[in-house]
């Protein structure tokens, strides 16, 4: 048997070991898994941006891959804590809005509750749900464990409004949902809403400045221009050639992008 | 059998090429050996900070686990380099106050220094004994080999003092020993110390603040709200629901904070 | 047979997505894969600091490692992608002058251009080469694959004129071209330059300093000393002992240095 998958993206943040916590645990009871980091830098409780990294990256991982999520703004509350299958993957988080995007072109083969006391840990902490349920619940999965050991199945989830642009006459608006380390300013906007117009028929318009055209890489342009071009998971990115695009605009996560016809 | 496991915590920061130094160093001598980092952002050369880490999260692994802990201020001098064994774990660092916290609840079951020149690297640099020294006894000990081999058997080690609270007649002063990526700050008093005394019946004071009561968790109380917990590890945190309380005190490592029971 | 091990060094920053999407790729077509990161912080698009990064660690790796690097202001222009095999390694990297440090004291063994469309993902993004043709590449070579279905053979590549120091009477100068997370300023002259003459018969300057001689450890001297030292890497380091040169001497990766033999 191949050694599983496991994906970790959290608001845990790097410097802590809250994240290793997790792992020893997850290497306890499925021995030889392998563990990939996706992102710990989520915002502090923004499941948002958590909804919009996971759904850019899962389908770069193999099938039987379990994506542990956790941004848990209500750990201790009575928010449930759901496995849900999808695409022949895994997706152990809290019910919260973070499985959005992964919705977003699929449908989902099954969802339980993560409610049985016999699969977490024997303590279990008020404030680390993410060691001491979602880790022993991605491991039962990992170990070929039967779902429906989990808890109920389940078949509503939370999801997120602004997850989507708003479209209007004139094309979309929506928002900035991410900032990479090169300062490109990604936007819940994709190359979905971008089909059936041509590149340079669309306007580009954030914090007051304006682009005219979609480019087809970050080359197309000379350095420092500013461009919007359509990012490596598919949303439309806003970007400084060789620059930081958030710096120059001073703008960030939240800032509304409008994505607009030309005449 | 099994591959083994090996944690690295150290305080070389996110940046640089050292650990992965190590990393290679380790998985030419042990194959398959499986790598978890545990933290590598203990401030440069806090031997409390390292130990706090390692005593929080080291029994979330299995039996057998390899724990790797470099945070050196002497490297190069004479201290000491030891591989404890303790709670069918292992423990290879420098022998400067780094195990204190792991000692707290446990009784070793052996000690051993790291001298035997057939366990090293070749060529040893003055200033990267992790690498060339302690990566390779982590990963003889990962092999199965006689820990006897390493050097001779040890029965005391250097520990730090301020890692336990004072007692007084009111209660305990103790310290901040770790801002987490939240703001949270972890005190050196524990659930340990709480005990015998109602949650309700504590006061906790500190940067001028007084908090009334020990929390169950983080939404017990309205966002905002100043409050103090017992975390994930077993520590008394003091936090603000849903914002930064390091911000919020200005406080960090090293702060002075008082528990004690109200009349 | 033994797990594979990849290594990867970017400019990707620690907070996004697209490292754990290279390693999905990755371990979807070369499961079991044992993936470390080097270095994710190479300042953006600086393929000098790439070069520097990949040469001081890749030999603490064992025979068989590949080592995918990723710092590609190119990426979507018609520079070329390589895989090159070097002391029993892979490189896989854009021909940018990234394997200009690797190449410095080794002869390649071999070299291949990766331009086989059918090593690659289906869909290849325009800003997204490590995901879609390096890491396909890469695991292609971890699977035992013949590098000959790269592409064609290479024998000349891009190469860094400033790698190496600039030799006069006195010495040397070259310039800094790292900073640890110590504030260790790593420089580009060697202990290959240092030989032949005595340790304490050189004075190295730099930002308006000048220290005399060169230091065997940093505990050589007291805290607060200003030092030069060979690091671990063998690259020649200006630091403070117990404390930070580069904030001391407000100098970063491109300061000059002199190196100068004393009379």
């Amino acid at each position: 048997m191949k050694p599983g998958i496991l994906t970790l993206t959290t608001d845990f943040g790097i410097g802590g070991p809250y994240v290793a916590a997790i792992k020893g645990v997850l290497l306890g009871l499925s021995p030889g898994t392998q563990i990939v980091d996706i992102c710990h830098t989520i915002s502090p409780q923004n499941i948002l941006e958590g909804a919009f990294v996971l759904a850019g990256v899962f389908d770069s991982f193999p099938p039987g891959t379990v994506h542990l999520a956790v941004v848990d703004p209500g750990v201790g509350s009575d928010r449930r804590l759901l496995a849900v299958r999808l695409a022949d993957q895994w997706f152990v988080l809290p019910d919260n809005g973070l499985i959005t995007g992964v919705l977003r072109n699929q449908v989902p083969q099954g969802a339980w509750e993560i409610t049985n006391p016999a699969i977490r840990r024997q303590v279990v902490s008020e404030t680390f749900h993410g060691r001491d349920i979602l880790a022993p619940a991605a491991a039962h999965l990992l170990e070929g464990g039967d779902p429906a050991k989990l808890g109920a199945p389940v078949s509503r989830f939370v999801t997120l409004r602004n997850f989507e642009p708003t479209v209007d006459d004139a094309g979309y608006f929506g928002e900035v949902v991410f900032r990479d380390t090169f300062g490109n300013l990604i936007t819940n906007m994709s190359a979905t809403h971008l089909a059936g117009h041509r590149a340079d028929g669309w306007v580009i318009e954030m914090a007051g400045e304006r682009i005219e055209g979609v480019s087809r890489t970050y080359s197309d342009r000379p350095t420092g221009s500013l461009i919007a071009v359509v990012g490596s998971s598919g949303w439309l990115e806003v970007a400084v050639v060789n620059g930081d695009a958030s710096r120059q605009l001073t703008a960030g996560p939240g800032a509304t992008v409008w994505l607009r016809r030309k005449n």
